[in-house]
């Protein structure tokens, strides 16, 4: 597999003599095979010299290229696999405890580290990739204009979140997240749930939603205002920090630097504590994915990863505004995948 | 909290200085709210002093009665929640790589081990879980005496699962796991996913299901034939192995013990190795919990314990034969969930 490859690749860039890949979604990446292995060991092995090896449970059915290393429910998978371990591993960041603890006291002369070279070869997306990722916030962009004509005074944020659910239903693989509608006040919580909440005109209305298509995640997140823009100061801060973390992007930075160039313009126009979540976040097959676009995360932004941009300011009681893009990193900058408006925030009715 | 109390006086007993809770069920299980933390970072500590704190991102809103150590998305949570941390401290199963890898560089005198002793309290079930466990059972032995009347030669496995799962929503809170419907060689995966095949008089049925009652689960699994059973002997040789495991169960004894009492009867009649899993698993507000009734499983049985006795025989490409009750251990002894017979599993048409 190429991706395989390329994985290989960067464990003899970075001097690392294997990697242990435990998320299914990350070996369907790899593979090509989805499983679902409950609480059972499943775990893909990549060593520096391209040898693979899948460390997986009689129990599931496995034909594909990459040797399997078979174990039962009548012994130590952990074990079985440790016999295959020399020098320095990378394991992946969901590799739960069962598996690890037990690994560092059968092999202590291992050394484990975090995986985040696997996390690097899944993040960079390949040019197919990328055009899967567009063409996912292409029809993202599409549903929000029919949503900007299904705002309506009167209307429950429930209503509003099923009728948005049932368009993605018709024109896309379905949800890539639970779709977030909050009116008012209500959208200062940044992950409210809709409710029976009916909008009055003048209220904030957050929309975040995301569809999948051709397995790629869409995820955007616009708010508008029917009849006036009550919160202008507020929403053109949130937009200008959209556009600056927009603008930070490039290769060769810490992720840390564009959640800074964002967070500066909200910190400087005097609402820093108001904005409390990271910048954004990665995203591709999954819609949380490596790496996070926050003020502590010091990878490297590289050529073809995707993340979001999603500036918001949160003021407890008054209002909750945010404003989301998805980029895509090219070779001095970066592709904003979404391209609806962020200036038509007013409706008319 | 009740189930708290119960955890410190495990940890005095053991000799542990606290334990680390960040699976989200467990952490509904010991403060009564459920939370959504995705890929952030959310854990319950408790010391064996009785404090306990709940470390969680500000994003998540909670009021409860637990004090939080809140940290933002812009500071090290791991960092926060270590300076809490000292001596032994026992993590529990799915606790993940990206936090214990952390954990231990930032902390390295830290003495982690595997969090069995949060499993233990969660898995010895108090009275009035033991009533709902077996009031869960109950309904699925109502509906698998309906089962029985929905099989028909012709029906495929697609739609006897489908009514089954129909009835589920009627009289229950929905399946506890995707049920499975397999016939004939089909059933020779145990984990056989239903399909277009339809039924022949003569072929093994293998219905494997379980509803959810008052937020408990059932799993049941019975196999049956219509008009003769055509493979006698394997079926009693199952059956004869299920009965074994549960004349196995008191207290006291490793989960090992089990599975070989049961696993003895396959292997002396010639059929070892087609019982290629373990003997059962723990089960209560999840479908699987711990611990696995398994030839590898140490931990010792205790009374409350509830989990499943489920062994099966599968031959590739002609039949596979699998009998599962849940019991719940007693004083001396279990109490078996499930009153559905395993002596009527010829059906006449």
């Amino acid at each position: 597999m190429e991706s395989i490859s390329r994985l290989v690749t960067r464990l003899n860039q970075q001097g690392i003599d294997a990697a242990l890949v435990s998320d299914p979604n990350a070996i369907c990446y790899f593979t090509g095979t989805r499983f679902s292995p409950g609480e059972r060991l499943l775990a893909l092995l990549v060593k520096k010299d391209g040898s693979c090896q899948l460390c997986i449970n009689i129990l599931f059915p496995y034909a594909g290229d990459v040797p399997a290393l078979w174990y039962s429910d009548a012994q130590d998978g952990v074990e079985l696999l440790a016999k295959e371990l020399s020098g320095t591993l990378a394991v992946d960041k969901s590799f739960p405890a069962r598996f690890l603890l037990r690994l560092q006291a059968v092999k202590p002369e291992l050394k484990l580290i975090l995986g985040t070279v696997i996390d690097e070869v899944k993040a960079i997306k390949t040019p197919e990739e990328q055009e899967k990722m567009l063409r996912a916030s292409q029809v993202n962009d599409s549903v929000m204009a029919r949503v900007a004509e299904l705002i309506q005074p009167g209307k429950s944020e429930l209503q509003l979140q099923q009728e948005i659910d049932g368009i993605f239903r018709q024109v896309s693989q379905g949800n890539s997240f639970d779709t977030i509608v909050a009116y008012g006040d209500h959208a200062a919580d940044p992950h409210g749930v809709p409710g029976e909440r009916t909008l009055k005109a003048g209220e904030a209305v957050v929309v975040d939603m995301g569809c999948v298509v051709d397995g790629y995640c869409a995820d955007m997140t616009r708010t508008f205002f029917v009849g006036e823009n009550t919160e202008q100061e507020i929403y053109d801060t949130v937009l200008r920090a959209n556009l600056a973390g927009i603008a930070a992007v490039k290769p060769g930075i810490p992720f840390q630097e564009i959640d800074l160039a964002a967070r500066k313009i909200i910190e400087d126009a005097g609402y820093g504590e108001y904005f409390i979540h990271r910048l954004g976040h990665g995203i591709g097959m999954e819609v949380h994915e490596p790496f996070d676009v926050s003020a502590t995360d010091e990878v490297i932004v590289q050529e073809g990863m995707c993340f979001s941009i999603e500036p918001g300011i949160y003021i407890p009681g008054r209002v909750g505004i945010r404003i989301e893009d998805l980029v895509c990193v090219t070779k001095d900058g970066c592709r904003v995948l979404n391209a609806y408006p962020k200036n038509q925030e007013v409706l008319t009715r």
